[in-house]
């Protein structure tokens, strides 16, 4: 479990610049903005719904859970917000990019 | 309290013939069969994975609070499997068919 | 459906003095806070980990369609974050107090 | 993600013997039991009601898509039956011992 743990650990990288561009960026053009003071990201989603906004939250845990990455995130009826960063490089990795692509993907589907 | 909840029962009738051809008729179109030796629907739905089943599973536990009406289903993986029925009539209702409805809209949006 | 609605909005009503001192009082004992600036109240919650900390919230999620009142919450890993309050009443009614409640016994259960 | 995969299928063992006599009894005498004609195990949990079954079965998703396994079940208001077995090795594996772990330690919690 030690080396697994570790394994893991490897494989999760602050993203270089090339990587920026490349998977940031359309982030960022879909509406995510660069937290102030820190090395995150933010996005405000509106559902239709408390129904659909927590039917979205628990996809989202789900993901959370399997690639062990957890968002902050406040709820208030249909609104979802959601701040992504990863605590152990200290700034954003590719871990972050999957989890804003997985809740893009989701909110276009339920609305 | 007895007063809403004698209110809630009265709100829930069995369907009559006229509400199976214009409500009922179009789900058993969408692939709803009727149970054999039960007054009661089922379907079976595929989602793209497990993440999708369960946060339409998510959905469905929350309307089925909040009309107090609960499916009996079964997952495995990506299939979820429902079948609907009003104990309280002892046959289909009109909540049965609101549930089958969500289903049919929230399974579309998934997939 | 709007005589029910109707019916619902008059069954809610901000707390009275003499419900502030047997229901709410309770609360804030309990590590419930005012809320500056607002009628509401907020208590932070620390459960075992994030599988603990999402299985509450869900809970709260279904007593939440149950009763069409909703919380302002923020979540991040194993912390739950909860903001109580009534829009129509604009201020603390019987839905925040039955709320708080169940997540007050829930956590209890859940650590 | 080819080796990643095929580590994680060499993690998951069919039962020795011995895990038999030290994992599985304990579940046995806790009331799971052996399912006829496949290598599973089964059990039936009663929850006080759907809200608090459905916490549970959101404990139980997290887990499954934490660990990649997931249960077959089957679920009405407050009843959850639960089938265990890992498809890979036909048959019982240290997967399932760790779910069937799970859902004694959280329905001992809510209950």
């Amino acid at each position: 479990l030690t080396t697994k743990a570790a394994t893991k650990r490897k494989m999760v990288a602050k993203l270089t610049e090339q990587e920026r561009c490349e998977k940031l960026q359309p982030l960022l053009d879909a509406g995510w903005t660069l937290v102030e003071g820190r090395d995150a990201i933010y996005k405000e989603f509106q559902l239709k719904d408390f129904n659909q906004a927590f039917s979205l939250m628990t996809g989202v845990a789900l993901l959370a859970e399997k690639i062990n990455h957890h968002p902050e995130w406040f709820n208030c009826y249909n609104k979802v917000q959601v701040t992504l960063s990863t605590h152990d490089v200290n700034g954003l990795s590719s871990q972050d990019i999957r989890m804003a692509n997985y809740l893009e993907a989701q909110v276009k589907l339920l609305n």
